[in-house]
């Protein structure tokens, strides 16, 4: 499980100490000798990823207390650092490109999908404005374009790429603090007698972004109002129109209401068209978070669970969990991206275009013809991302992809029956996609819900010192709930077989308390 | 100028049907030779860097409309998407790896750091959590440290890497804003009688991104007070003193003061330690503004401009500047990181760490020993961005690293020397580092300030035009002012001779209107 007899580079490639010395980067023709080895160290942990453990078995404290405290003075040469790589950096990395990894949702780097971060690593773009990155821009917006409509989306939505799902949905919530009518951009929150507290609502089992972008946003945690869910943990939508009437009787100001296609506990579904139905009728912004699930809509066959997304406002899909593009990578979707653009547009002069006449200043109004994606986003620069979804989607194609999730559909079907069908097993959710939420309930503990959340904790933590598997916890109901989510693209049957047959065992081996 | 004459890769290796077809990922023998080939893509677009126009001479729209308006439904052999890179992506993106990328600040992506970025591509990391990259997460603590050696920072400030400069001022104005003890994260600021409006001072030249910040975080835009400057674009601290006794007196709440450290526009350096003053005597959170310039505070001997900062209570750097680290890293440090924490910290169940004897559940105050960096950023994922920052110090050095920066403020000077002892040339502000403002006042223009705005904004464009170097302006006092900005780790003698020679060939054929 460890790489310390993997080859360490040779001393004959050391560089020399006068290619380091200069005023410039390194020299063209070691960069592409050292690129080519670094190419095969990268195809060795891919190809021998089930040599490492997924969780690896160290102490907080393991990596850094072999490093030296204070930064190298003079220059080092490659073979030390890529011989440190191997001893320090890969052992101790999770094994996210790991078959066996089943916690959290998965995010695997597709092979093509590296490629494109090799070469966008290359170009070194900056696609914060159209003449930043002519390339970048429009290969950007080309690519969301097709990931619309592989979603099955209308023409009417437009976005951008960001880095993660907590970013493209405070994007949204930012537009639909702006859409609110009190022009939060420009006089902000505080000390405003004419806002009162504005409102956000979302089920109990959305995600924590949410109320992490309510934290950011200023509009603070007490904004966000958790809406319970039925037994298949489902946002209620009575519940959910009685608390907006609850609250406008108490003087507080709805503004957006979130829907969740696969929540991250248990990956239930919100029903969508009824979130939209009451969007409409009070005037809210509807966010659709489909950061996990959303892959699943590039099959117009399995399109049921997101009936009414094309209603809402804005929609979250992460390319970099279940479509298997390099972190990071989410896609933020729009109805309204004018409203977007006026919560975060700001143009210094230093960022204007100018045109060879000198017109393009401050108040001329003319500020370039190409899209300028900074104005929709917190952050000014940006990393092209589009490169990487570019060539991942063409070397699959839509077809392959399909392929890949419905085999993740399958395996996820699979498990849940095998759970069913073990005495002493029991599942604890539904299971509308590729995850599913369990628990085992020995005759001797049934009844005992303390001790069988410490048992069920026992059975994850020993199933995940094998170093084969990675699994995942949460709590459903208050209950210890073991999750198995599959989606790594490296992840066969053998992989959740071997899961099923370790928590098995698991369950035999750990003494029930 | 174009990259037409390239080769295109041969169809010897276009991959079998097959190997798309399945369930998983590329092949990784296939992974291997594909990634070869890329290597030889990335090393020859580098070393062939000025065959390419630095500003692209396309029209917005030349790009998406050679691309396919659909997503592909089948596979597509990678030789095709490759030669597609070559046509279309090369040719059309902006040179920031440039030698005569002299625009807005450069961002070079160093030899070592992109072999970081491949490295960082196939281990897919996502340090979150202690757990879920325990490499990433102390390879991150490890080289936060380093940085804040280098920059000659006291023990006491810690941090963590982030994306752009944008969040990690954002980040400290969030703390800024939890630190003002209304416990914005929670309650926020919206309807509350006991919150007045928030201030936050920088001076007129500080950069858009704190306005942004302001914007995001529900702040707004009239938050933020802009505060004028002196004849070299320096805040005037007696200016900002009676800002925030003015404001105070109006019933505001001042929260923060941002001094920046090598402004955008003209690289000005605010009284940072006047600014620390203030702050101490007013209790107001003061954030460094250092994107730019703070890689010239890793050489002891150039760290006059920073006096005081080490009294700040956040500090941004920007590795993707100065230091040449792949876009995106940008270095947040603070010596009040437990503020931070409690401006974004959230930790749902399905994030918690548990051991094996089921502690660490909700209420148990267990979690984990490592550091968990989501708890720092208003995002939950994060890339791994300390592995290119590591590589890149390790094979620079320290000592390589400040030659580099001497070597363009040397660069700088002698430009700005140059532009001094042309007749018909006006420098336009100091130079405190490595950027120069400048612009040409012929004898029949001079005194008339719009036809000198055009002249030079004419100039401008037709050295742009000419493919060799990217200039960007600004606006100075209402003036029309071209910047020369060196940073870029390509950059020689020569491409700063060249941009003089085009410059002045410019202000010879623009007919002055």
């Amino acid at each position: 499980m460890t790489a310390t007899d993997r080859p360490i580079p040779s001393d004959a490639d050391v560089l020399e100490p006068e290619q380091i010395a200069g005023h410039a980067d390194m020299d063209p023709e070691a960069f592409r000798a050292a690129a080519h080895r670094v190419v095969d160290l990268m195809a060795d942990y891919v190809e021998d990823i089930e040599r490492h453990a997924v969780l690896p078995a160290i102490a907080p404290g393991s990596v850094s207390s072999q490093l030296p405290p204070a930064p190298p003075e003079q220059p080092e040469a490659l073979d030390a650092i890529l011989g440190d790589y191997l001893r320090l950096i890969e052992p101790n990395a999770t094994g996210w490109q790991h078959p066996g990894f089943f916690a959290y949702f998965a995010s695997t780097a597709s092979g093509p999908g590296i490629l494109g971060e090799m070469l966008t690593a290359a170009l070194g773009q900056n696609p914060m404005l159209w003449r930043t990155s002519p390339a970048g821009t429009e290969l950007e917006q080309v690519v969301v374009d097709w990931l619309r409509q592989a979603l099955g989306l209308p023409e009417a939505f437009d976005g951008l790429l960001t880095d993660t799902a907590s970013t493209s949905s405070l994007i949204a919530l930012a537009a639909a603090r702006q859409a609110a009518g009190i022009d939060a951009a420009a006089a902000g929150l505080a000390g405003r007698s004419d806002v009162p507290a504005l409102r956000v609502y979302a089920s109990e089992e959305a995600h924590s972004s949410i109320e992490k972008a309510c934290m950011t946003l200023g509009l603070g945690r007490a904004s966000l109002v958790r809406i319970p869910t039925n037994d298949r943990f489902e946002l209620l939508p009575e519940r959910l129109a009685a608390a907006i009437a609850a609250d406008r009787a108490a003087g507080h100001r709805p503004i957006a209401i979130v829907a969740t296609v696969g929540t991250t506990s248990s990956t239930s579904v919100d029903p969508v068209a009824a979130g939209a139905d009451i969007a409409a009728r009070e005037g809210l912004w509807l966010h659709v978070d489909a950061a996990y699930a959303g892959a699943v809509a590039i099959d117009p066959d399995l399109r049921a669970p997101f009936a009414g997304w094309d209603r809402a406002d804005s929609i979250v899909v992460n390319p970099h969990k279940w479509l298997w593009t390099p972190v990071d990578a989410s896609l933020l979707l729009s109805r309204r991206l004018d409203v977007v653009r006026d919560a975060f547009s700001l143009v210094p002069e230093y960022l204007r275009t100018v045109g060879s006449d000198g017109t393009g200043g401050e108040g001329s109004g003319r500020h370039d013809d190409g899209r300028n994606y900074n104005e929709y986003t917190p952050q000014l620069g940006r990393r092209m991302r589009a490169l990487k979804l570019w060539i991942q989607l063409r070397w699959f194609g839509l077809d392959g992809l399909r392929r890949r999730i419905r085999h993740h559909l399958e395996l996820a079907q699979g498990f849940a029956a095998a759970v069913d069908a073990e005495p002493g097993w029991e599942r604890l959710a539904p299971v509308p996609f590729s995850t599913v939420c369990f628990r085992h309930v020995p005759p001797g503990l049934a009844g005992d819900e303390a001790a069988l959340d410490a048992h069920n904790a026992a059975i994850m933590d020993a199933v995940n010192r094998t170093g084969a598997i990675f699994l995942s916890h949460t709590k459903l109901r208050g209950t210890f709930t073991i999750r198995l989510a599959i989606g790594s693209l490296r992840t066969e049957a053998r992989h959740v077989e071997r899961a099923w047959e370790l928590l098995r065992a698991a369950a035999e081996e750990v003494e029930p308390r």
